[in-house]
């Protein structure tokens, strides 16, 4: 599966109601509301990479309240196995 | 469980050992090599609130290659359920 | 107890009114006018992690003259006592 | 007492130690560590305005593993008792 | 050929419509939607120098959906011949 | 194919070297020297999203004099035939 | 006295009017138009620190053509004669 | 009189010192040390324009501790007198 | 002669106009259209300091679409005779 | 003859020599020492588009003094006689 982590901002009045509209949205796994700059990360987890663009840029735009996303496309994911192959790192 | 987001650059030619080494500490569930402004996005879930401090301000800056963070707390998790209670927002 | 600072924009024009409106929600201890890029800082302190989400992104935002927050959530707090248990630093 | 905010940058690997430095200060009634931009926030509360000088800009910099700070200095405190001075603003 | 990338910021809701617009105008090769913080990302070819100017700052203005674009004009492109000519980098 | 625009900052001394050696690594197939923020951009093209990772987090950061990145990954390549399919823009 | 200073963004069309009404505000000493970023910089100087937050949060907002405001509180004046108080610094 | 005010970032360690040796410099009239981004801010007031290079770039880059300047040269000085000749603004 | 340099932003769909109107004012010498963040680049230079207010701060803004500008005053011109003055700088 | 600006930023203590080299490189008009944000701002005009490359990216690094640069590339002068073409703009 590719991986996408999309940073969003919305209107501050409808934080609640923008994130439910999103997690009903076919390809996304988990929406956050998150401190810091950003309102909102959505996970969006897919087979194929052409599926990114109808979700990010077709279906997000219609969803009630979102001002802005920034997205992140996920190269690889790294797990506890890939650390064994890796060198020591004196990581207690 | 909660959520915590860290986003991390990291030194450009560490940045698979770095990636690894984070996915072997406890707390950490998931590492990604992304796109855009930052290198790496680590995904954390703890029981305990308290748990954060000490996996990003005391584990994190352990770990070789790791240049600066941002940690995004998640204060909601948002599922499809929300979206049946919420009103009827014409996404298909 | 749970710390939250809240960086807040505000209308210009309604600065000491966003501020007395903030400081009577439930769960805001002070709120301050300040110097710099931000007009108010709002201190939330919570007993429940989970109730940062509601007064940060249902209750503030029906704040009149609100523009935008960054929410910056406290990890720890230290005191005088964590300096003696930690080593000699030369601050006089 | 005339309340300011510091935004600070430490090295990563002496978060703890620096918070622990700064809350030994005089004046310093609290650090925290926290998420997003910044690493920590200490608030410092003085009876006169000249003090602030002293502990921001000579006694903050000795301290090991501190990096940039900008300061906010609070002019007004808000609190409940100024709500209902205002006018009605239909937060239940 | 004279080569100039625009990075493009379009409203949400219209960037496909947007970004095949833009396709049509004569001069651009290429047109991406594209993850971080830009919408689409255009590739425009041309003969002569002087072409550029009508094409960024009179034709896509009026493409609509257009919002902020920045334009960063190819001074020399480099290709793998260079490479030999330059010194051994050790690039496997 | 997949295409990912990568934005590079590199030592201002070494821009021609790192560019040569940039356009010498397999997958990518242009590197342009350009105006503004950043110094070169290399565009890579690929037939799996997963030989990304390889190219831009360990063969890029190989390449002497590279400083900085940002990468872009497109979505969605457009074209003229796209603006068939739009409705009419009234472009000419 | 404790001085502030201001800087201000105004609207481009009003800028000499939005001066000239910020000069009429009691505790203001002067105004300026310059260049750079910040189109109006007012130098405020009140004897009891209470004074700056009237003025800043209340009375300038009031000033028609002011869009934006980050306000710098002085914490402490340097002269000439801190010079002969400090080390030798070769300065001619 | 042409007045600049020079916004600076120093040493953490040497604000003091740094201060103290540019209040030295021939046409500076005041340094503060500041709250927010900036460390002091410099007014320099000359009579000539010319003036300013030789004080700006020829002698406060020979003060120890000054790591980064931003020069603001005021066009004009605004007055109360100006405000009379202003429309009426309605400011009490 | 005082040269003043003015980066520019215009509304998307204006910037020839703009442009146009932009050189017909008293004391620009050049208006440029150009790459990267800004759209325009106007050229101004006058024989006495206090023309640059007039021109910048009340001329400028009546200009339609001109949305916002940064100026930046010249305190020095350099020429290849300075060079000659210079040390030995090694340049071909 | 194509039109380039080069926004400089220098080592502070080297700003006059810096900017007397840049002068003595082949297709430099003028360099100014400016306010804001950068320290020097060289003008650069050539007959060929092709020479940029060479000025820009390979003859400028050679200076001493030079941190940062950010170029502008002219797609097209604007002069008075536009202005005549151009509808009334109502300009005194």
């Amino acid at each position: 599966m590719i991986t996408t982590i999309v940073l969003i901002q919305a209107e501050p009045k409808s934080i609640p109601k923008t994130a439910a509209a999103l997690a009903g949205i076919e390809g996304v796994t988990d929406v956050y509301s998150v401190s810091g700059e950003w309102d909102l990360i959505a996970m969006v987890k897919v087979a194929e990479y052409a599926q990114i663009a109808e979700i990010v840029t077709e279906k997000f735009p219609t969803v009630p309240g979102l001002v802005r996303t920034t997205t992140l496309t996920a190269f690889r994911a790294y797990s506890k196995a890939d650390l064994e192959q890796a060198w020591d790192l004196g990581v207690d």
